[in-house]
């Protein structure tokens, strides 16, 4: 009998399945359709029905799963395995997934959000590899964020820690779509630094994106770093507020967890090292004189499996653990 | 035999020591002078001789310790049981405590740094007690800090985590003695509470405060509360903004390891409803709108006790975790 681990990440347009051994590399994997619409049990159907047929493909069977991991965006009560509501999927309110699944496949299975299941990933295989602390930020629409300290995923008391996006770095500052004013998201994610940009401009900053603001409507963080490239002077601006607050709310988690790296992830990482150099410039000039500091700041190295790896990353955790099936 | 943990709390003036049963009840305590200018050798020996007549006077003996438990200020590596260095004790290098107080007393012994102890007995036995997640705030000269996450304390990768006075809310604000600027200490902590109170009267500023100022040559944060009963305009404006601030820092550890209380502790905290209310306020004011938070803002419980009944929950704890001796 082989020991399979399954990862599974539910995105509201697809989701994606992936076999591993327990050394966490990839067997093969696949991808459906969400079919969110279809409602809760159709599309608890379609994906242990994917998992199954992948199973078979590779020559195994549903009794060499040892244990699955599962990742969807939150909110939900992940200790109890269960969905409570979802922007994507508005059909899915208070459903057990986890119970469904493993009725299904047969097997355990480990929940946790999409920003924990990446951070986990890093941590296990990734870029937080070998140490027992890290910090994790996605840098997307918004900034998700995850933390492993002393080798555990730090939940919360109410499986809501780790928002580390809307840690207030300006206070009275951005208005945030949380309801706060001054989070890092509202400075700092693919979004807020195109606002800004756009804002800049249309307050009348000179700059090459403002044909592109005129031509498309609208700026993306891409076009930003792409202008960088080019020398802009706003874009070199309006990089360096981003990376400001990613390094300040860096310090902050230094101060907090105490990590041994900090990792970003999303999108924005596309930048490369113009942003990450940044980032470290900001860190250098604001961190405490009291002691040097040794956190490494870096960039994530799963990219687009970080859902899958690090769901059956999860997934080989809780059987180390020995959790109860 | 008896179950004894003993709980030691070294301070640069005294040295606290109290019996503890294992409900964490003391049994008796002592107090001698630190004389830390005589050398650890010395200092070591006093404090373990005192802890051996304490043991006799209550009808104990040798045997009947499980663990001791101890605190000291930082920095020091915890784990490993060793004194770095100590500014209140410039003789103590590099002192292997753990070691020396094992040889002495003959039992296991665990170590931690002040803010650590302090918050770990609050979390087992006083205003954190019930609850896996609390955060702790010592508002004193500096502000400290300690986080109980899941359980257990954060100590992060080098030893020097929940440093939470030196958390960034106000970016480029009020030179922090750590090097850094817009600390929270820098606002928050007593001293920075009654500096900026100094700094408003000399800058004209009208206050009933003047007077103190003329007369003592300085203001103390207590000063500043008992004006603030009496109706002082300035007072209350300076005390906004030391509940401001530990309010903002508050909303940070709820998005980080999310606490489900939030203790603060430390001579300012003698100003009473008038503080606390004023916390629960400005974190109100700030919090987000997406869900309603019900974390718990509080005092702590403990009084002048705290470090000795932390040394002993700590000591019991490892007593519980089966760590090795």
């Amino acid at each position: 009998m082989s020991e399979i681990f399954i990862g599974i990440d539910v995105g509201g347009t697809n989701v994606k399945i992936g076999l591993f051994d327990s050394e966490l590399k990839m067997i093969c994997k696949t991808s459906i359709t969400t079919e969110a619409d279809m409602g809760p049990e159709v599309v608890i159907n379609n994906m242990a029905q994917a998992a199954k047929e992948l199973l078979t493909e590779a020559g195994f069977s549903l009794q060499d799963i040892v244990w699955v991991g599962i990742g969807t965006p939150g909110p939900a009560k992940y200790s109890e395995g269960i969905i409570i509501k979802s922007t994507n999927m508005p059909k899915f309110k208070n459903v057990p997934i986890c119970k469904m699944l493993n009725e299904r496949l047969g097997a355990p299975v480990v929940y946790d959000n999409d920003a924990n299941v990446a951070c986990w990933g890093e941590y296990a295989v990734g870029a937080g590899k070998g140490v027992k602390d890290i910090v994790f930020f996605t840098l997307g629409t918004g900034i998700g964020g995850g933390i492993v300290s002393n080798g555990e995923l730090v939940h919360g008391c109410d499986e809501n820690g780790a928002e580390l996006g809307h840690m207030i770095i300006y206070p009275n500052g951005r208005s945030c779509n949380c309801g706060q004013k001054g989070c890092v998201e509202a400075y700092a994610s693919a979004d807020s630094t195109a606002r800004r940009a756009t804002e800049a401009i249309e307050a009348g900053a000179e700059s090459s994106l403002k044909q592109v603001l005129d031509e498309k409507g609208k700026i993306t963080s891409k076009d930003i770093y792409g202008h960088l490239a080019k020398g802009d002077k706003l874009a070199k601006e309006i990089t360096d507020g981003t990376a400001e607050a990613l390094a300040i709310t860096c310090i902050n988690m230094l101060h907090t967890t105490e990590p041994k790296r900090i990792i970003f992830t999303g999108g924005m990482i596309a930048a490369g090292d113009v942003l990450l150099n940044r980032i470290k410039d900001f860190f250098n000039e604001h961190i405490w004189t009291l002691k040097k500091e040794t956190v490494e700041i870096c960039f994530a190295m799963l990219g687009e499996d970080t859902g899958i790896i690090g769901a059956a990353a999860l997934a080989r955790h809780a059987k180390q653990q020995g959790k109860l099936k």
